[in-house]
């Protein structure tokens, strides 16, 4: 765990979702109006710039909060308690709060209307099992990474939802805050507010049995004799 | 030598494989629904994610089970009686009934029928020497890899496979697990079941040969004096 | 700081900025003439294109002049007393200078008028927040990494441009001496000079912004007792 | 330098060469194939096979023979004196013969003629400044790198030649042994045969003056006092 000030760790949590969230949002918008149509490729576009930006915040930031910029990281690091519940509500606040202000931001830069609501529909068990199982493998990666191999958690992270969103139908939201940002933008990446509790669910789910999979795998004793 | 307990080392095989086989397949689904007709498009994507996914399974579970998820590389491990016969076969086993599982999750995520048979033929004098020259390599990058630079191993892998893709006419399965799965979905990345056996064929060869050739290259008392 | 003689350091300077501003506004000009009027295409190469020279400049010449190829970032190191005022100014004359150069070399080689002045508008409060964002990131992301994972700077810059080119709306110039070569090339990836102050304040505007949050970020006693 | 013997090191620098030109070539032809004349989408399809398959032979075959794969570089080291003019003329006679082997097998692969020559004219002053700047930059990356992060020269020659693919108006041959065997090809990635003696005289100018300048950047007393 990072020891640094709690005020300083929020500020870091705050500052890559602000660029997570509005790296998501906005390489979708910028894919999509360039795009004419070609959605295969406007994903393709969108999948390089998040996963690009993963590196870069989990890099940079990491070594001051965590980077944990999503909140179904942020409660496997609870359930293992390497962080507090108090610590893990402003976490997660700073996350959603300063990733809104991401989105404000994208929709400034693009000049469209600041606050929006999306009204993209994504449901349906197809999405969801998606998302938990996005989820999971994102949580697994996290977990198993910090375990064995730290240093390559920013390209691993980066590049399980670079290939995520491809395999995914839901194109791997995999994280609770985005989602709920994700409802104030009516572009390329939205999806409608009703559709977020269920997406948010199965994140959770899949976040949950993830962790406890990694305790089984990674426990002590799992050596043979 | 991973000394993990056999269990978990199974685990790590299967999960790595369900995240494989099935992100081959879901991201080939995938993109071919978004690309509307644009093979090269869809494949440019399908590669993307193959790569990706790669990366991460290899630097995540390699500690646990030295990271195979691919019937050829435990036959290279065991060529070089870095396995048992008998491990060797459960690895097999976990690498296409997981990788089975991660093809129906797959089909379940984009609401296609879970159980399928793809009707693609792949055959000829060209593909077949193209899995053969593909899985040369793959095995070949693995063991010489191995020796002089271990930790380049996810991203040797990955990247080996993400330029197959495109020079080989096959676009390299390179992995007798995989192409079993890959029949069992008639999807952008099957191959009709009666093309099976001489796609493993091929790709058996090419391992042997890649194994032979890596114990020479890298022999002891191969240094000038 | 790098102790290598002014010289050399000036040489580094410039050679890098010569492949930086020349690789920008060539892969532009390639892909432009390449994608037939697909935007989306030409900028996913561009960026490509840009990430990975961003990555090779940094690598090789950052032990000599430290890497800076864009005065935004020695401006930066100016703040912190890294640089001497004399020295910096001869870095962005450097920069300024060879960058200029590989427009022209570029030109030669694509057979273009060698002296050329961008026709394309680029302003508005859209993308004047959009470059102030894109050098903040751009500068924070350098900076932190100096402090906390030094060895990744070159793939961090490379990876945070390549996502900042699709969700900032003026594609991220981030760099007051490319912005100033790039009004000197009437192709993709040109500005008007008349386009060209409102820019460079932004961006320096961004830098002193990031400069400074950075500072407290990683600031001595910054951590919990 | 390698000590180990020379057949191993012939093998070496001939495997290489054998996947480097094949891939190239290889993956030139499914690019086109695919790709339906949009030759954007199969440049850069090409561009993303070249450049991972140039880091998987030099990471892995660069303990052997030191994963020249151009006689361009070996001149360079030939320059510096750490290869005999012997063992040169064998790397170069290497590298070509098993290249085009290497090429023929990508024929064989895709059902095309074996034996061909490529009849696409690749000439004129802004071609031959390419490639005289684009392998001016190989050499570069490479000797700098070797002297101060000899650990990302497989990265770093990947992502140079990743880029100048589309920065320079030839698409960066930067290799006269490419050059020759990519005349046997008359595929996405050929050049007409009479073309060739002007893109190796182009390249070997741009190898030696990258020596050259590499000589006076590294110099030793170059610190200052």
């Amino acid at each position: 765990m990072p020891k640094t000030a709690l005020p300083r760790r929020l500020a870091a949590e705050g500052i890559g979702s602000f660029f997570l969230f509005g790296g998501v949002i906005g390489s979708g918008i910028m894919a999509e109006q360039l795009a004419g149509g070609n959605v295969a490729l406007a994903l393709l576009a969108n999948t390089i710039a998040t996963g690009a930006i993963l590196y870069v915040i989990i890099a940079m930031l990491g070594p001051i909060s965590g980077a944990h910029f999503n909140p179904a990281v942020t409660l496997a690091f609870l359930m293992r308690r390497k962080i507090s519940a108090g610590d893990a509500a402003l976490y997660v606040a700073a996350q959603i709060a300063l990733g809104a202000l991401g989105a404000l931001a994208v929709h400034l830069m693009f000049d469209l209307e600041i606050l929006q609501f999306s009204t993209k529909a994504r449901a349906g068990i197809g999405q969801w099992s998606g998302e938990l199982i996005a989820t999971f493998g994102l949580v697994l990666t996290i977990l198993l990474l910090l375990k064995y191999r730290a240093e390559a958690i920013p390209a691993g992270v980066a590049l399980y939802i670079t290939s995520a969103y491809w395999f995914t139908s839901s194109t791997s939201f995999a994280n609770p805050g985005i989602t709920i940002v994700r409802s104030l933008s009516d572009t390329f990446a939205g999806i409608a507010p009703a559709d977020v509790p269920m997406f948010i669910l199965a994140q959770i789910a899949g976040a949950v049995i993830a962790t406890g999979l990694a305790d089984w795998l990674t426990a002590e004793g799992a050596a043979d004799h």
